[in-house]
């Protein structure tokens, strides 16, 4: 049995996870790659940090060419995420041909043709199934199983901490700041959640699927995106009565050749396959031409198995012998896909105004909708006799964003419309 | 772009889809496999037969020796099923250097080791992801990205036929002779069914996922089988009313080293993850000590489905240049696990019993359950005043089988038990 020595940069949850894994279930890793791995070096910020493992002298290093410049170590696993020094640190171990392993989405979202270019180039190999719903080797899937489809569409939750917010505003009918707090305060949202409730972490993630479905660059900027700020209660409730639940989706589409890429809280219906994934569970929908509907669900972040898919990249890396064999460019970069701006894309959509409680009001603004293109599928209007103020909610049949935001326009001026309280995309199936 | 010559075995519902797959994607699968894959030969039993697909002149063949002769021929793709001749073709397929794609889960699930044994030997690749859960890239998913994994559990709906049964019978109150009359009038089940709603098909793919997950050789005959035909309406509405829903489940378990493995008809709970999967779709939930939990969902079976499966395998194949540089055994199997019999397994039990309605029958079964050791979780008692026989469902705690048997054993000598109606078991999480 070889040994083969590999270092990891970064010390934080991730990568504690990674070294337990090696340890835990150092057998079966053996037999699966045909080597003993020996964590060689671990770079840190501060050695003397009081941390959860132990490791003997000399393993943590503040010195970053002690791994570079080590022609021992034949892979590096970057974990310290965000864009620099990650990046410069990755391109200096390509250059010094080792292979690398990462979990970087913003990294791989915002540079990945450059970094896997490089890789390509110096014949290693670069793989990075953990930047992406964790555990769940969706990544790998796209790239080796489902390599026969055309892929016509990706759906996934692949934000666990907006997951676990707008489960327990379902489910405990909270309001979705104290289902932050919660979250917060359970460790599944951070101190400064932006990047989560904003959906900037859903867009890296969906940034890396769609590139690899699609086989097309994918700019972060061309992603849609809208977070979960503005669902209340009120719209949980009104989704519950009309057969929805809400979540956060991440979107690709292609249609003839363009793509349709976005990031928001979407109504799906309660027997879609993803309605059902609750907490901070991920899941990815898949459309394929010859595989059809395919649903990968499981453990979307954390330790352990996040852990699991950096572990089993690395098992990758090893099972091939360390050889660069493929075909074909790592890349998976083959077409040149434009994306359609969003107001040329095609949904059903939930919309609640708050009106003034006159008769009439229903007629009125389903006529607007009407002159501007849009049909009704469902409306309810709650509210008890005598509340000056009340909602309306309604579903539209399928249309054209441009439409909707007319529509908007002209009922927003009528006499007893106060306002548009809450848009939310639809799904049908 | 190079072009690669490949022989199909068969050309029955796959590989039309193969056929298919090929032609539709041919693009896409020349953009990742860096080949142009050109189907030389067709081994078929009638070259006149009327089919869907036309071929020019001379691919259809009867005669095998024109492709296993041919140095031309790189991959042979086995689809006619079942042992012999489609072992004996694999093999000298093998012989003379052609890497082996194949969906034939019985022959895997018989013969694997032998078969991948012999491939090893002759430097050839052989997949089979086609041969479990069609589309649904589990096997790959075990053995390349599970890997940093020790899996512990393995639980499948792996059988489309009698899901669509379980189905009907839960969504339309079909009793069971009439959804089988509609799964086969839809062409969900064979003329003769007992394949599919015995069990035997689900045994044969648990064998090769099991094998796999738990890395042992796997005998189709340590499996405990039973099968969909008791199960009636009644038991449907009793799990309903206890909050659980009735499918056909295949489990592989290992626990200190040791393999529990069947295949039976099982209550679960609504809230689960396989509760919710319907139809003709498979599924497969699998627990690894990294990845925590994991589902994988999708079409089970048919023609685009599998054609996907053997497509990508066939890819596979081509991505790695056909090279074999794995660094260990495509066989995967490093250990030597027991199966432990049935009556030592554990699991909670739904029973039915017809009963005489007269006072202090509950009280005497319970007490009965008792002094074996088995103690009650739920109990309901149905039927109208007056009716002469009445059920009594239980659902028990988590107990050993032959504790079961034993307290079902005296339970039946009770003079006013009329007899076991059901016995069903049943899994909480």
């Amino acid at each position: 049995m070889s040994k083969v020595r590999i270092a990891i940069l970064g010390l934080g949850t991730v990568s504690t996870g990674v070294c337990k894994v090696i340890d835990i279930n150092k057998e079966q890793i053996l037999k699966r790659s045909g080597y003993d791995i020996e964590i060689a070096k671990i770079l840190v910020r501060d050695i003397h940090k009081e941390r959860e493992l132990k490791f003997n002298e000399g393993i943590l290093t503040t010195d970053p060419e002690e791994i570079f410049s080590d022609d021992s170590i034949k892979i590096v696993v970057e974990l310290i995420g965000g864009i620099e020094p990650a990046k410069e640190y990755i391109l200096r171990a390509i250059n010094n041909k080792k292979h690398v392993v990462t979990a970087n989405k913003a990294l791989i979202s915002n540079y990945g043709d450059e970094i896997l270019n490089a890789a390509e180039k110096a014949g290693v190999k670069l793989y990075y199934e953990g930047s992406v719903a964790g555990g769940i080797p969706i990544i790998h899937g796209i790239n080796e199983s489902l390599t026969a489809n055309k892929i016509s569409e990706i759906i996934g939750i692949i934000n666990g901490t907006t997951n676990y917010i707008l489960t327990k505003m379902t489910f405990q009918n909270m309001e979705f700041k104290q289902a932050l707090e919660e979250a917060q305060a359970k460790g599944y949202a951070e101190a400064d959640p932006t990047s989560d409730i904003e959906g900037f972490d859903a867009v890296y993630k969906l940034t890396v699927l769609a590139s690899l479905a699609f086989g097309t660059e994918v700019d972060v900027k061309d992603v849609y995106r809208e977070g979960i700020t503005k669902i209340s209660k009120a719209d949980i409730e009104f989704a519950r009565d009309l057969g929805y639940v809400v979540k956060l989706l991440a979107i690709g589409r292609e249609k003839d050749g363009k793509l349709e890429l976005r990031v928001h809280p979407t109504f799906i219906p309660k027997m879609h396959p993803l309605a059902n994934v609750n907490d901070v569970y991920n899941a990815i929908y898949i459309k394929g031409n010859a595989v059809g509907d395919l649903m990968l669900y499981g453990k979307g972040a954390g330790e352990m198995p996040t852990g699991s898919a950096v572990v089993s990249d690395i098992i990758s890396v090893l099972r091939h012998n360390m050889d660069n064999t493929y075909t074909v460019s790592q890349r998976n970069i083959f077409w040149d896909k434009k994306v359609i701006p969003m107001e040329k894309t095609v949904s059903e959509y939930y919309l609640r105004f708050a009106v003034k409680d006159i008769p009439g009001v229903l007629g009125e603004i389903t006529t607007l909708f009407g002159k501007n293109g849009v049909s009704i599928y469902s409306v309810i209007q709650k509210g008890k006799k005598g509340d000056p103020v009340v909602p309306i909610a309604l579903i539209t049949h399928s249309t054209e964003e441009h439409k909707i935001n007319k529509s908007i326009e002209a009922i927003s001026k009528l006499p007893f419309v106060v306002g548009l309280e809450s848009l939310v995309r639809v799904i049908t199936e």
